[in-house]
């Protein structure tokens, strides 16, 4: 019953690529290094490039600050532009310094409070050099120990220092903020949850937008419920996409469960979400054991998957079994679009555009990988710097 | 460190116990039935009355519609105040009926959603006839498989339906809506969480507040998180309290985990909840292999020991810790409030009211569960008719 | 990379089906009937006989005790011939009496522990009247509060009893042996994990085998792990199919989660288990609101269609990319099988042995369900008797 | 109802702590720095022997390999009996080498797993000097993306490469094997619970026992159930104590869920593993943002809390209300117990004992925090060294 997508559909698809997956990343056990990984945010966004040129689909480079903080914006966004890539989202850091150790924009210290705020204006003025829209919030903020601090007084310290920041922003700006269950705060998070960042979003004001993270659920959620309901509620501001079988593992998108990722991508289309400039997809991953720029590569083809199976779906039977309530027959509608083989679709798209048919092979086939284990010979490989 | 609650303080408990608990529940498997189990909504009263006779905690009973229609709402009052006790909140039901296999408010089918909302407008005539103020609206709707029905249509149709209830209520009165994770519906659930209760409340208006159910949630969330922010909110109608170590497992309150229950209670008091009519405690369990009248007891003064411990909070103390940036004895200064024993000090203050200081044993022996095991011979037990 | 499954490899596929699932099955809020639900073993062989019929991968019925208990097995057993189908495996049932209130085979009582082993000896006698093979025991034992009854002295009590029973099989009959993390108890499962079913198993002796329930772990429980290590110890006796988002939420096997479906028949092919007749494929679902008998052509088609992809595995490709350590590309290979399309070639092989291409649409095509719809008036529908 | 536990019964209590909860730990986001973190192995062993001079409850502090690795192991055990302390256990680590980043004792490549196996003979001979008798194996192993590696030949190589450590022995030596849900890897982990861990130790011989680590489980996890059974079994060999809300949070043994704490304590009491020395009790923990002495010491009490009230357990009472059947007063026999408040008796056992009856304010009062801050100048403080 499966329908096949247009090309002018699978055309909308884009995805924000995020400069530190190219970086070093690993557990609190152990990170691997691995030869040719970046050492500054050129090399970052030049392995990012790859990406693009081999897929077609991830056309910008998300930032971390102060990660990628550099002395020349205007350098790098050129690099970016010969590249064929341009510079995205901006991601703010509050949790690397040793004054966050009790939190950042909650802290119940006044000058930490002022520190954290600060470095998110510093972060907007970063936007105005880069031409960024988004800046990224995500916050380690919260306790390890019932009683540590007041849940209730770090809400409206949150609410006033996010109010601070927000108007700060351009017109043209937004704030996407994120949420998570857990991770590093092992108590209580202080954005936990959508509901949490919905709440503080919209007070804020139009600019505000919910960040979705695929990993940062509690086990069982629905996330494609989540999906439906801040589309229908106009605060669906971005995706960070990665995949999880436990916690916040950060594991290829599509990997752990490519079927709930469909079911996904079948919700931000029929929120009319899909190819909304408005609803960002980015990456958001640690690729700990594999190897990077594949991985990204690997991760935005199971995207573009995921979407042509979505696109693959025969709505009006949907609708029809739906008003009909026939419960099987409905599931069978999805699950014909899921099990359809797009790869041969994919390919046949590609090879349109003038890109190649497979492009994890002829990445592979490139000689890059070699290139660059080479090439970037001592300095000091990118990573958190945890 | 801990303080030393007032009477005053602890005279502000009031439990709602439910007309449910009364009868037989059980799970999937079985239902399994006890001698004295009452017949109609009258015995259940009158088993409620003797929670409230021996603790003083529960005032009111929770009606369920239709399990407690009776033909003369002035006859169940007057039996109730007879026995000491009031009808409380009613709770509408939209699970039992053939119609709402896959639905109720958010049925695909207007014919259904009209059968359930005219079911809603019902229980509000009940309201006006039992001088109750609440309306708990808790939604079995949702799907069992993906593609089975539009999530996103669905809550449209739920905003379109509690519009039309929420309209017909009277000034005094309140919709109070309830969210759970999951069960009976086990791909979707409609209200699947405090932030989808929440949106549908805002839009619907003062009247409108949140129901929080303690085991209606994804294994790991911070119940007591969700309790700050709703009250930070003013949008906490009520608790449904219970325990669980699965899923909705309808425990005692406490049983599970007397710890969270502590937690709970004390971000109550922090965020002025306690003692607050607009804050109504309701108990929502299932005794399905303990004794029902005991268990109902018991569940109360677990709730009070609960209320007991976190009054005993030294808050100055507290908050100097947090100040002071001091995990460890913040964290200290909770637990001693929670490993204080307030048994020998909620004795003392049941005597002080002319109750029982031991209201289980006191119950036991008062030969009420031998007389209803006689008394109550022939009919049908009351249950959930499943 | 995929490579194609042979005919041979397909026919392999045996899975049993049980007469259960044809009855009427539900949650605690709500059993919703339906017409043409039948109302005796006869019936329920009849609409399994359907499934096979149709399908030509259910050869065999489970049945269950005393549900499906007969005056004349002779009869049902030619009743079944007739049909095509064979009575297949043996379930005990010690969870609906009052008497298992607390437990069964565990309970703390002699009389009671007494009937329950009584019981499973009736089943074995049943077992010789249908030329079962396989007893299999699943318990609700356990408890639902802290400190009600001692867990360890259940342990020795469930030894105590399963020797009793074990004793009483006949040489070329296996107990097999269920484990489920919770429900119907809610606080401790006398048997909750595959390693309580295993040591109890290993104790007994060779014919004693483990079940594994895909809905009976934990949240993220890595099953295919489980298949994996119980063949490894040569002690999988059966599976018990179906899916889950939550609990154990018996929706059809591969509708929650196909990809964890792949897996685990990946996993009992490479461990040998797949074609093994001692490692014994069983649908175990509740078609709540679904139909059923389509339910289960689904479910078994599912199952096909799971197998199918996994023979398609390139297993050559596979281990020579374990062996380079090549993190990606072994992924790659197993989603390669993941990915291909097998309906056309199971289109075919079905063509091949005279069976419809489509089972589902000839089924629905046959008139059946419109039959027994009126044929089945009167009576009492089948069901748990919960 | 609660009985008083005499001195002798207290004084059975016996608690291993670990050398690297004195250094540094943290997670993947960040590792927080504390003034007067030991350097050396000598420094941790220091700050053990405080916690075992306020409390008399930890005489042995458990060393890491190669973390803990001295020139002069003499030297190291004379200076931990100097101080009042000795050496315990010896943990290996098989993950922090480039080598082991796709496993150690189960790596497709007999080199690396050559490599691991020596490890562990070296960590042998470690115990050889120490004079420890216990060799505890936690692994990393495992894989991160279905189809990277066979889960079933890695189980074979695991069991290949614990026997031939296992037989490396001396005969009053154990092998003790830790099971972890998951983490480090992030979809299969080779030893995931406790059943794998069992069946390990059991085709190893009578030297091997399993570790139980209260962090390492899936959500909603019965451990006491494992305890009950391990010790039924024979087989639990140590415990790695720790709290946890999430996942494998690592926090203060008791912080999160006092009351299951508890129920571990009563299980080890009722199966005779309590003050047994074959079932050692160890801490297990990371201070990420809490003081690390004051830490440890707040978790042996919050464990000598625990085993007071076990217990207080009127075991009596119990057994009768459980012959009876009284689900209700069985319970309550146990949360009597648990609700008494054994502070006083503690401080009283203490005082008997020459030791400060609150040792968390005598230790602060002792000024070493201050004396280690001002005197551990320089150097690199001890950490994970991920």
């Amino acid at each position: 019953m499966a329908v096949t997508p247009t090309s002018a559909e699978l055309d909308r698809l884009r995805i924000e690529v995020p400069s530190w997956a190219y970086g070093n990343s690993g557990t609190r056990f152990r990170v691997f290094g691995t030869p040719g990984t970046p050492r500054d945010p050129f090399e970052k966004v030049a392995d990012a490039a790859q990406v693009h040129a081999h897929t077609g689909l991830a056309p910008t480079v998300a930032l971390h600050i102060p990660w990628d903080l550099v002395d020349d914006w205007g350098a790098l966004r050129r690099h970016a532009e010969d590249l064929g890539v341009a510079l995205g989202t901006i991601n703010s850091n509050t949790f690397q310094d040793d004054d966050y150790k009790l939190g950042s924009l909650t802290h119940v210290e006044p000058r930490i409070r002022r520190k954290a705020i600060d470095h998110h204006l510093q972060c907007i003025d970063v936007m105005r050099q880069t031409g960024s829209r988004d800046l990224k919030v995500w916050l380690a903020d919260g306790t390890n120990y019932p009683g540590q601090d007041s849940i209730r007084e770090r809400q409206d310290r949150l609410a006033e220092s996010l109010a601070e920041i927000y108007a700060a922003l351009d017109d043209d700006h937004r704030m996407v903020l994120e949420y998570k269950f857990f991770e590093p705060a092992f108590y209580h998070t202080d954005i936990p949850d959508w509901g949490t960042s919905y709440v503080h979003c919209a007070a804020l004001g139009e600019q505000a937008k919910v960040v979705l993270d695929t990993g940062h659920h509690a086990p069982g959620t629905n996330i494609e419920f989540i999906v439906a309901q801040l589309l229908r509620l106009g605060k669906l501001g971005a995706f960070d996409f990665n995949s999880r079988f436990y916690a916040d593992d950060d594991l290829m998108v599509g990997a752990a469960d490519p079927f709930q990722l469909f079911r996904i991508v079948v919700e931000l289309i029929a929120g009319g979400g899909y190819g909304d400039p408005d609803v960002q997809l980015v990456l958001d991953q640690c690729h700990n054991i594999e190897a990077k720029v594949p991985g990204q590569i690997r991760s935005v083809l199971n995207v573009q998957e995921a979407v042509a199976k979505a696109l693959s779906l025969d709505t009006a039977a949907l609708d029809a079994a739906r008003r009909a309530g026939d419960v099987l027959l409905a599931n069978e509608v999805l699950m014909d679009a899921y099990a359809t083989d797009v790869r041969p679709l994919l390919a046949e798209h590609r090879a349109s555009k003038g890109l190649p048919e497979d492009p994890m092979r002829a990445f592979l086939a490139s000689g890059y990988l070699e290139r660059i284990a080479e090439e970037r010979q001592g300095g000091v490989q990118a990573g958190w710097g945890a």
